[in-house]
């Protein structure tokens, strides 16, 4: 995680969409075609376009308030017994229609392009019942069609249990066993599913009979573990060959090692922690571990209202102790890989799809250490500059 | 502090730079001049410009190789120890012209005003020899008069024991007291007078002499106060009265009362704790003791590369226990009285200067809340709107 591979003086040369070549800008000796479009990026830096590979981008209404009760002390946990927490936001996208979830979301994404994510995971998880969890869906399927944004879609109907199965948790288990999850599947809804497998949510057995159901019907697994308790999650991911187990701010020595041999990618995500004043994961002993570390935005109304991966770089570097190299590689390729897209995201190759953000800095430690402002100037997706 | 005062469906009128009515839209009844330029914040919230109370914006160099060492576990005073901290920014600012080091501090000032902050003081202390220092500080002087930023000048001559001083702080404490301090208030060169008062800089008595002398040239007077050891700084900075003590992380409780009985401003730095993955400062206690709290971004290349206010007020709301409405009001009327200035700048009342920003959010809490963008649209100031 700590070779970058950096080029100085470089170029990079795209076709189709693609890099057809990269290197020192003096080495290039192939012929050129003649209606090449030629951006400068002198004294500044070409890096690979953010991958943020854990969010939940596509919401409604906004949680302030919650933002405002935990300045003073209030807990997560003391929110959600409030009426506030995951399930306000479900009682807000309920009442909106799938037009005001697309549009709200296409802002963010335009957003998140401009400060250099290229490539974004969502999640839905905010319907909680048939009908919206597939509204969700379907409107993160037409934004992947739509928009400039590479988006892939989650399934995450295990977010939290809704209302109407309160004290029934099997019969919501089943729900999502029995109708969602094969409807998604046959409509082909998302590439991944995920469970918030967490005390007063989703245990252990639950979130292994969701995953299990999705993992026969061709949807790759995510996993939201270990978050406030640890509770087993990461071994969960592991077994269950999860791409990604995600939080892990309480993972214990055996979910790290079971990580580890697995090859599950851990997706931290440092805003979490720095928004919630909670305990951050262990990301030092990941890697050292040996385990491939990505950090995401978790991008939501409640625990984390910023998009920002160059910030969650500097949360990152100030509070986790990883170095700004490992931190752009967690943002970049290995967020990709928390996608099961390394093959073709995540870094600048021959063959790969061309997704660059040009910074306005003298060197790649800036985007985490000079923090607080965008250094993004341009954004190329799929071998495009961007007009954003 | 928990009071805005904020006004709903809400218009300014400004005339000759300050602001000549704010009130309702719909309960404005004098004449309106026929010149009249009209801004529509329809859907925005107006506030007043941030008045940022405590930066080192100008400098030369950078000290990203710092922050990639401490994220591997190194400490402020290793890094020191290894030829950086301080001393490295020192020798940069020493090879700089005028002229350099003002380009680089107006292009800070002017992306400090589009997010949003409209008043900056900035300290010298990068020279700490009679020519660099007065070299800084007339820079300053010109940048006040040259830029569109509100520019509050501070010496900072006692901010390290320069090289040629090394076993000397007596010797470079008669220099300050004896040659700096009457040729800058003589030359008008700066509005305050600040001393580094920490273990290993300038201890209580230095600091002591250092700032009786300012008073008695006319300068005004701050502290660095009790940042890494609870030395009795703030205790100083009362008995001196001094107009703000900033930093504080390590204020003691006597420290709290004094500056409270004093009226002093507490200047807290919520980016430096952050960045440094120290302690903050008991914002609450100094609250509730009702010492005014301002915070600033402290921005400088080593302990905090960032100058957004609205960031400073996140950090605040989620690690200082700060309320949005106490973070806001810090981050701008209080900032004002940390640099004497609550009677003209800060807040948007009649007979003030109309220095204001419209903020593209529904509601002023965004601006902590959705942290990592920024959301100022547009920002005016002397009643005029500026193009940036």
């Amino acid at each position: 995680m700590r070779e970058l591979g950096i080029v100085t003086d470089g170029a990079v040369l795209c076709r189709e969409g693609r890099v057809a070549w990269v290197g020192k800008t003096g080495e290039f000796t192939g012929p050129l075609p003649d209606d090449m479009t030629v951006l400068d990026g002198t004294g500044m830096v070409v890096l690979p376009g953010f991958v943020d590979s854990h969010t939940h981008a596509m919401f409604a209404g906004s949680r302030e308030r919650e933002f405002a009760l935990r300045s003073e002390g209030a807990t997560y946990q003391d929110i959600a017994g409030q009426g506030g927490g995951i399930l306000s936001t479900v009682s807000q996208v309920r009442k909106a229609s799938k037009r005001e979830l697309k549009h709200s979301t296409s802002r963010y994404l335009t957003e998140m392009l401009r400060h250099g994510t290229t490539t974004a995971e969502i999640k839905s998880g905010y319907g909680l019942a048939m009908e919206t969890e597939v509204t969700m869906l379907e409107a993160l399927r037409e934004l992947r069609d739509e928009e400039l944004s590479g988006v892939v879609p989650t399934f995450l109907g295990a977010h939290a249990l809704p209302p109407e199965f309160a004290g029934n948790l099997p019969g919501y288990v089943a729900l999502l066993v029995e109708r969602l999850l094969p409807y998604i599947a046959r409509k082909n809804l998302a590439v991944f599913c995920d469970v918030f497998c967490e005390q007063g949510y989703f245990g252990l057995e639950e979130a292994e009979t969701i995953l299990s159901a999705a993992k026969v019907l061709g949807l790759k697994l995510k996993v939201h573990a270990d978050e406030l308790t640890s509770m087993g999650g990461a071994e969960l991911a592991a077994r269950l060959g999860a791409v990604s187990a995600d939080h892990l701010e309480k993972i214990s020595g055996r979910g790290v090692e079971a990580l580890a041999e697995a090859g599950v990618v851990a997706g931290l995500l440092p805003g979490v922690s720095f928004s919630l004043n909670h305990g951050y994961a262990p990301a030092r002993r990941l890697i050292d571990a040996g385990v491939p570390v990505a950090i995401a935005s978790d991008f939501n109304p409640g625990s984390c209202m910023s998009f920002s991966m160059p910030l969650m770089m500097t949360i990152a570097c100030t509070q986790m102790r990883m170095t700004p190299e490992e931190a752009l590689t967690a943002a970049t390729i290995n967020g990709a890989a928390a996608l099961g897209l390394s093959a073709t995201h995540g870094s600048i190759e021959p063959g790969k799809q061309a997704d660059m953000i040009l910074a306005s800095v003298p060197d790649y430690r800036f985007l985490a250490y000079h923090f607080g402002v965008n250094h993004v100037r341009s954004v190329i997706k799929n071998g495009t500059l961007l007009e954003l």
